[in-house]
This record gives C-alpha cells, structure tokens and sequence, in this order.
C-alpha cells in the first residue's frame, strides 16, 4: 500500500482529536470487560468522506495514546508515509465503504464469539427473543431471530473481505470471525460501543445456555 | 400522553439534585456490574406524592448526566412538554402507585435473569434457603421460598403493565421479564439497589446450580 | 446484651482509626469481587484484650463510613448503650476468644461458597493439591487435603455458634455456612484477607470442577 | 545461597527504579484480573547481564511498594545480605538463563491454569485454531496448535526446574505447574504482559469449551 497525500482536507484539529479521544476512551472500556485482550482489537473513526482514524498494529488497546493511531484513507493507504496499518484495516475500511452511514467501527476478542464460533464450526448464529435486540438497527421488537454471520479465519484479509462482501448489506448485529472475535459498527462511537456491548450481552447469555444441565 | 403543568410543586432544588445524582450513581454501579449493557435499564426516584424523576430513553446508564433524566407525574406523563418518556416508564409508575412507601425503582437486564427467564420458559423462579433472601421486605430467615414471578417480554407495556398488575401486591423480591431482566424497588435508593443486588445474587447462584454436573 | 462501660481502655485513638480505616479498605475489597452482596457480610478487628471493633448490621460494606462500625468487648455487649450489634457478632466473638492471636475476622457472601455447600448439602469441602492451600495457617506444601467444615444455617446465632465451637480449634482455612458464606481470620487484617481470598480462589476451582462435561 | 558482592554494576538509579514502577504496574494489572490471588505470583524484570529485580516472598502483588521487590543475580543470590528470595525466584533465574532476550517474567495463579491442568492430569494443554496464538513469538498464523506443557507441582523447586529444563527452548507460550499456575515471559514487561493476557485468554476459551453440553 502506498501512502497518499499528507493533506489533513477538511478535517479540522479539533475533530480529529475528539476522535482521537473517543477511540482511546473506546479501547478502556473494551479492555475493562476483557475483549481486548494481549493487543488484540482495533478501534476506528471516520473523519470525512475520504479519511479515517485507526489503531495502529499491536500494542495494547486498553493503553492507547494519542501516537497508538494512524489515518488512512477508504483503501486503507496512510496518509503519513511512513506509517504501516494493520492488515486488518481492510475490513473497516470495506464497511465505511459499504455504508456512508457508519461513523465507527470497532473489532475485539471475547471469550464468548471465540467460543461459539469454534463450537461445531457454525456458519452463523442465531440470536432470538431478547429484548436486547432492539439496540442494533431498525429492530422494533425482541419477537424476532438475528442472524449473525460466522466467517472461517483467514490470515488472508483480502480474501476474507471477499467473503464478507456478499452479506454485509444484511448485518444489523455485525459479523463473527471464527476463533477470532466481533466486527460491530456505528453511526458515532457511542453507537458503535452500545451494539458492540449488546452483541456481547447477547453472545454471553448464548454461552450460558449451552452449559446448562438442568 | 400530554405534559402536564411545569410546577415544580413541593420538590426543592436541591432535593431534585439530590435524586439526579442517585440516579447517576446507581447507573455507574449497575454497569459496573454489567447489569445495564448497551442502553438498556432505568432508574427513578420519586420525589414527592406526585413527581417522579426517571432516566431518559437510550443513552448508557453507566454514563450519565443530569440531562438524562426527566420529571413525570404518577401517570407517566412529562412535567416538560418537550420530554419524551420511555415506553417502561408506566412500569416504573405503576409500582409508586401500587405501594406509597416505594421512593425508588430499578430495571436492569443481567445474563442470569434473562437465561434463567428462558430457559423451560418457567413462569415463576423459585429461590429457597439461601441467607441472601433476608434482604427482602418482611424476610426474617432463610429457611423459606420466594417466588419471584416471570411475565412474557412484551412491546405493548400498557398490556405487560395489566399481566403484571395482579401479583404486584405480593412481589417481595420484584419480577422478571423473559429474555428481558428485572424491576426492583424499595423505600430508597440505597434499599432499592442492595435488593437489586441481592437478587442478582441469588439468580447468579441458581443459573451456577444448573450448570453443575457433578 | 447489655452494653459494658464506655471506656477506651488501652486503646488509643490513632489505633483506633487505623482499625476502622482498615476495615472500610477491606469492605471495598471484598464489594469490588462481589463477596459482600447487598448488606451481607461483616468485617472486625481486635483492638487489645478485651475490645474488638466490627461493622454494625445492614448497610453495604462497600460503602461503610466510620460510622458504620462499632465497639464490642468479647462477649460481644457494645461499649455503647446505643449500639446494637449485629447477631453474627457472636460468630466473630467466638472466634476471637479460641485463639488470642486472631487480629481480624471476615465473613462475606459468594456465589462459589453459596453454591457449593448447598449442591448435595456437604459436611464438608474438601480441598486437595492447590498451590495456593499453602496461604493457610501451617501449610508447607500443596500436597495434602483441607477439609472446610459446612455448618447448616441457623438463624438463631447461638445455636450455631455451638455446632462451630467442637472444631473451631482444626480449622486452617476458616469454615461455611450452608447458603450463607464463609468466615476467614487471621492475625491480622492483611493475612485474613489473603486467606479469604485463598479460600474463595479454590471454591471458585472447585465450583468450576464440577461444571466440567469433557 | 550467599548474597553477591552489594553493587549497583551497570544499572543506574532511574532505570532500576522505572523496572520497580513497571513490576508495581503489573501486580496492579494482574491483580484486577484475578491472577494473584492472596500472596500468589511473582514478577521479575531483568536489569543488566548479572542482576534481575523480583518480588519478595509473601504480601500482595496487587499492593506492592518499592520495598516489596530485591534484586538477585542471575543464580538466584540476593544482592543484599539481609534479603531472603522467594523459593521460585529459581524458575525466573532458570529462563533468563536461557534466553538473553528475555526481559521480564510473569508468574501467576488463574482459575483457568489450575483447573486444566487438574482434571484428567494432562502433561500439556494444546491451543489451536485461535487468532489469539499469534501473540506468541513467531506465531503468523490461527492454523496451528501450540503445545503448552505442564509440570506436576513440586515444593523442591530446583526439582522442578530441572524437569522444565529440557522443554524450555521450544516453550512459545510459557508453562503451567499444576494446580498452581503459569510462567509467561518476553522480552519486555509490555510484552510479557499481553503474553500472560493472551495465554489467559485461550485457557479461559478451553475451560469454557469443557462446559458446552449441546
């Protein structure tokens, strides 16, 4: 990936570093409740209509500064030349790009999506009746079933990207990779944090109901 | 529902303030806890015999601000014309008119009661010999059962207000909505919260008892 | 009880306040990993030969003050005529006169201890091979079996305090109670925590042993 | 052991103390995880070729000071007459003995680790299929299975050491004593840390897949 233009455009210094602040905030809290563990997840922002604020590769997310970010542009090319994203910034940017909506896009690691989605290798899992529910987009009632799509890890990020395309028009939950974790998103953070909590919740209670022996 | 007239009534200044920050604080524990995840739960106090203060619909309950709470009367209706209660709101307002001695309520959503709430769909969840349920009104041992009732998630809550409307005399330890969570009370916010916290206990050692396979 | 003249006796108030600070730390320790539930447990500290000093009945001992303590010589009648003790004091007065080096003792409320004394109603647990079995009084190695007395609940303190006294002197890491929790001692308020938390870290292996299918 | 001569070497002031700090943060961390449980662990950090700080024998590691850690060479012989090591100082020697990249070395006590390595007695646990491995040094890939070897606890420590000994250059994720816990390292406390985290993580996975019952 070749770095573009270092041009800030039209996002001012201000902005840039509420977003900054957000995604710091963000990488707290995932790390308070265990879903960002070793220096697993990445946390993004959208800026304007061509850039986009992301964890860097490793470090720990719960720890981040203000030099634990980068900007890229919607392909994924760093706007500073010498800064390296992670290979995952693929898939940030595939769901800015496939969405003008989304303002924030968060991936982490639970036990939870790590385990569900190893167990019997499920291709999707099937979330129904929770009043919880009606926290991702356009859900009205509980009295309703969530698919949540489970894709095979992939080293690959390109081909995995190829394999989500096809579905994300339909994800109102997000995406699981399988023994990996969550790709959740959002209109702001705020958004974003509240399904990402949501799914968890949700995927927590699954877990519980599959141990159950009486 | 329409506002009703912007008096202030009995209530001072500082009592409100009072209550707001007992709001705040309840939510900063209930998500400690986890028992708020996303934007789900409210919180209320009442104020005087005819004024309610309850949290906002949306918004986290672990992070919140004077502005996410509003003033209702007995029925549910907005001190502030411009306000808009949550739909659960006549849930919280049905309980202060049940009971004149209840001064604050809590609803709350936690994996155990949602899992234990649906799994065998049970209509009632029976606690029996545990210390723990001293903490409710009138318990004076632990050598008896409470049954805590379990009503179907609802989305029409005037209808879910009516199914719970008979038992509500005899609920000492609150109800649970299936797939959904818990409504508790007491005279104040610290009894409301020990109870919560109480029951969430209990649920946590009952969903652990069903887990057991030798 | 009556209460016995208010005198201080030997103790200073330096001492003193160091105690309550203790205890007040400790109750916060024990509320941030959920083993003091509501207003279970109760927490005390000997000050000299004759005076202990312990938390009174109700409230949470995550948020005790120092006016959430009281003085009791050990026969547990209060220094104040005021005061009420709670009757679990007698429980903490017992364990004080078996052994003149007890400097603290704690009692709380877990989910681990709840459920397994009450799965199968136990005599006792039976702890073998844990490292950490090694925090006990006389422990020198992992290799060996700890056995944990489980008393039935009883409301009437008394009486229960009897069917703990015959083996009060054989308990290296503090015993149960039936539903209830466990009371831990050491010689002083650091050393009994380590021990509660010892104690609570193998009922929490235990608890998961029993949940294992494969 | 005899103590070595008592100079400082090459080690200056400010670095010796920023290891203190990064030891004192670590407890911290471990502590709020639940991995140190009463006077478990024990945490070192490499200074220069001859002199490693590490924890004391007892107290805390959630609440260390300054005085709580004592520098040793690399046989384990306190710099300070007067200091006594801890018995597993000897396994922290062991591995910075066998590696000269190795900067700091994590010991602790999980629920997870001790009940693994229980039941049914395994000699390794074997991680596979998790994004979460490529944490370790040299992992690229989830497609793989990482052997995690496990030793029968033993108070004689210098026994232990020399049945980890002949594993100890093809350990990538460290190694479990039974019924007592793990050894994590790296080349710095940074990434020994996200080490600790990681392996953590997957055995939490593994205890969770050995309660699935559907």
């Amino acid at each position: 990936m070749n770095s573009v233009e270092n041009d800030s455009g039209s996002v001012g210094v201000a902005q840039r570093e509420e977003a900054v602040q957000a995604i710091i905030a963000a990488g707290q809290r995932l790390d308070a409740r265990g879903w960002v563990p070793a220096t697993a997840g990445n946390i993004s922002i959208r800026l304007d209509e061509s850039r986009i604020v992301i964890t860097r590769s490793g470090g720990h997310k719960g720890f981040l500064t203000p030099y634990g970010v980068m900007d890229v542009d919607l392909e994924g090319r760093p706007f500073n030349a010498g800064d390296k994203p992670s290979a995952e910034t693929l898939l940030h940017c595939q769901i800015y790009a496939a969405d003008p909506s989304v303002g924030a896009v968060l991936h982490g690691h639970s036990v939870a999506s790590t385990v569900l989605s190893m167990a019997g290798k499920p291709n999707e899992l099937l979330l129904s009746d929770y009043e919880v529910l009606k926290v991702f987009e356009g859900q009205k009632t509980h009295d309703t079933t969530l698919r949540v799509p489970v894709f095979d890890n992939d080293q690959d990020i390109a081909r995995l990207a190829r394999e989500v395309a096809p579905l994300l028009d339909d994800m109102k939950a997000g995406y699981v990779i399988r023994g990996h974790g969550v790709y959740v998103w959002g209109a702001d953070m705020d958004i974003a944090l509240a399904r990402f909590e949501g799914l968890e919740f949700l995927l927590a209670c699954e877990l519980e109901r599959r141990k159950l022996t009486s």
